[in-house]
């Protein structure tokens, strides 16, 4: 017999360098300042990594926040109707005072609880978005916090992922891969994010050089076009906050993104990865836009989560966000549908319907026409088969994203 | 072989009723009340079948705070030495959210993570008191919330109980004995929780009305006499909030108390059993007091972390209770050191230094006199060898407390 083979994240020495990456360089947590922690009940050893290492670090608190996907389903199944929306003040509060007192924030991504809200009416489902609270958006375009979003691995995902193998090689494989997308298996994985982050500034820089007037995605099933801004701007990987502190927003990050004209998107797209969405998975998906509108939302399972969604406020239904992910990132390559927007939407080009991030356009003017919403949700409409064209204010169209790679 | 025992608490139809007596009467949650649990890792069974319970009752919204010990010790551990104290400002703004609010408040005890704090220095331990914060206690004055604290079991709890059987034993034992503490062994618990209250209630007011002007306790180690204010008024088992609620702030509860004169208590006393504080275990406890203050704690092991909490504000160290338990509850005659304060506390007689509850005093001008602090430390004094009695004004001594019976 040969030895079970062992998950990284089961080895004390691994997890440790992993929170110390995270903290120290995703978050890039200064002295003195407070660190928030979002997590859930299963992540509590990569928390408890993370939370040691703020201290070692300098943290001056660390404030986790311990979400439980149980307690959300026992409110879905038994809570009154017109008290499903409700969200206690201090939810709030605390998102808005870690911006005022300029703290780091690391949130802890993968589903721990997978299916758990199966089953139960959609509708009421999407009524309830927390753990997210509607004052994070305006939080991060104040860019008072650095914080990064990663993923945490648990045995329950792993076995979601990778439902063909018995469940400690799904667990090993998992580990492999996440270890693998944040670069822990480099010799030097803060070098190595230094490196590609480089890379996707400079093709941030290039795209929004050439002023394009709109976006179009063309694919099986997918003919979208986007319009943008006339200040969009592309970012990607690293951010600064106003205090100068830089981090990576998401670790891993293989994207480049923008903020559309939230009027203008017209077409039809299909999702080329499921879509996990408050617990539930949509699969299948196509959304067609009229003027700016998501006015057709179907999908094989789980189209009423995201019509709720989309139901959530006024502008609900328009997009936040249009982004691009070229091949050379190490997500897409795995060829694994993780069930996780962090590490999906870094697979492939995707579009969000609701907010916006500010820090996309340059003017003031266009910062007032960006989209403002309660939600903010991606969803993955790239392959290697969808094309992606520049359309310029005369109509015509550039390859901006063949077969994954750039041609701009 | 015969099959292993099972333990009630892996029962989930124990479970349930365990979470419903919570709920629905120790609690007492009304139908569109907001209902805050605090909780802990490694409580999560029952905080689960408590929020469905509390959604099954009507609550508008049931908000879970989970505790990390391992957080905790990680501060303790490396943060630096001037943050110990600082507490940001969103844990004490939910709790007088929760009184604005006029919610429910259930509080999970028992240690989940025993010992997880030893070996750290205990003055460092000491300024840490989280997950405990100082808004608590005036909210708790207000009556504007309905709450109820109570045990749950957990394996590591079990063990540190009953240390000499195995594990499974252990925790097939420690739930029994919390099972019959809290009445749920009978035939109908609401209507025997009913009864033990009217007992008490009855006791606290005959004490009351015979107005003594200190209480003396007298055993093995002990000869203390704390002085009472002329309204101190002693309470038992049964509140009621500012809106007519009738609620069980400890379940199970055997204890009669007031509020001393911080200014008056001397003599010296023995601890009866360990005291849990802050992770730490404190056994063999003696403490000496000269005019309200307590001027010598010493102890077998950890006297350091109580002098720690004792040094915490300037009136830390005098007295904001005094209770006394007759031997007819169902904790004392277990014969168990259960390392949890509101089990071990409701098995003796004891005082608390700290912060005092306004109700348990009349007049206006004795509730500018109990003491006010950050903290609230019960320690036990009572056991069958110690006797209470009371002292009148003129120094004439009436027995209050014989042998667990009592005498007025």
């Amino acid at each position: 017999m040969s030895p079970e083979p062992r998950a990284a994240f089961d080895d004390p020495e691994l997890v440790e360098r992993f929170a110390d990456l995270v903290v120290g360089f995703g978050a890039n947590l200064q002295p003195g300042q407070v660190m928030a922690i979002g997590s859930e009940i299963g992540k509590e050893d990569v928390t408890r990594a993370l939370a040691r290492s703020a201290y070692r670090h300098g943290a001056r608190y660390v404030d986790v926040s311990y979400f439980d996907l149980h307690i959300k389903r026992a409110r879905i199944e038994y809570a009154a109707e017109d008290t499903l929306d409700f969200v206690p003040p201090w939810l709030g509060e605390r998102i808005v005072e870690l911006g005022n007192m300029h703290a780091a924030r690391i949130g802890l991504t993968g589903p721990a609880h997978p299916g758990l809200l199966a089953g139960l009416d959609p509708n009421r489902v999407g009524r309830d978005q927390l753990p997210a609270v509607r004052e994070t958006g305006p939080v991060v375009n104040a860019r008072t916090t650095n914080w990064t979003a990663v993923p945490c691995p648990t045995r329950p995902w792993a076995a979601l992922v990778h439902p063909d193998v018995d469940p400690q090689e799904a667990w090993v494989t998992l580990c492999e891969q996440i270890v693998h997308v944040c670069r822990l298996d480099t010799d030097d994985p803060i070098a190595a994010w230094r490196e590609r982050a480089d890379t996707l500034v400079s093709a941030a820089a290039r795209v929004t050089d050439r002023r394009f007037d709109a976006l179009r995605f063309v694919g099986p099933g997918t003919d979208l076009t986007v319009g943008l801004l006339p200040t969009s701007k592309f970012l990607a990987a690293r951010f600064e906050t106003v205090d100068g502190i830089q981090h990576l927003p998401n670790l891993p990050s293989e994207e480049i993104f923008t903020a559309p004209d939230p009027a203008r998107a017209d077409g039809v797209v299909r999702a080329t990865k499921p879509l996990v969405l408050g617990g539930s998975i949509i699969r299948g998906l196509e959304v067609e836009f009229r003027e700016g509108r998501a006015v057709r939302i179907d999908a094989e399972e789980g189209a009423e989560v995201l019509r709720s969604y989309a139901a959530r406020d006024e502008t609900a239904d328009r997009l936040g966000e249009a982004a691009l992910v070229d091949g050379d990132g190490r997500i897409g390559a795995l060829d694994t549908v993780f069930f996780d927007t962090l590490l999906d939407e870094n697979a492939a080009s995707h579009i969000a319907l609701g907010h916006a991030y500010a820090m996309c356009v340059e003017d003031p003017a266009d910062e007032a026409r960006i989209n403002q919403s309660s939600i903010h949700v991606d969803f993955m409409i790239g392959s290697p088969e969808v094309r992606v064209l520049g359309v310029g204010t005369d109509g015509a169209e550039t390859p901006v994203l063949t077969d994954g790679a750039w041609q701009v």
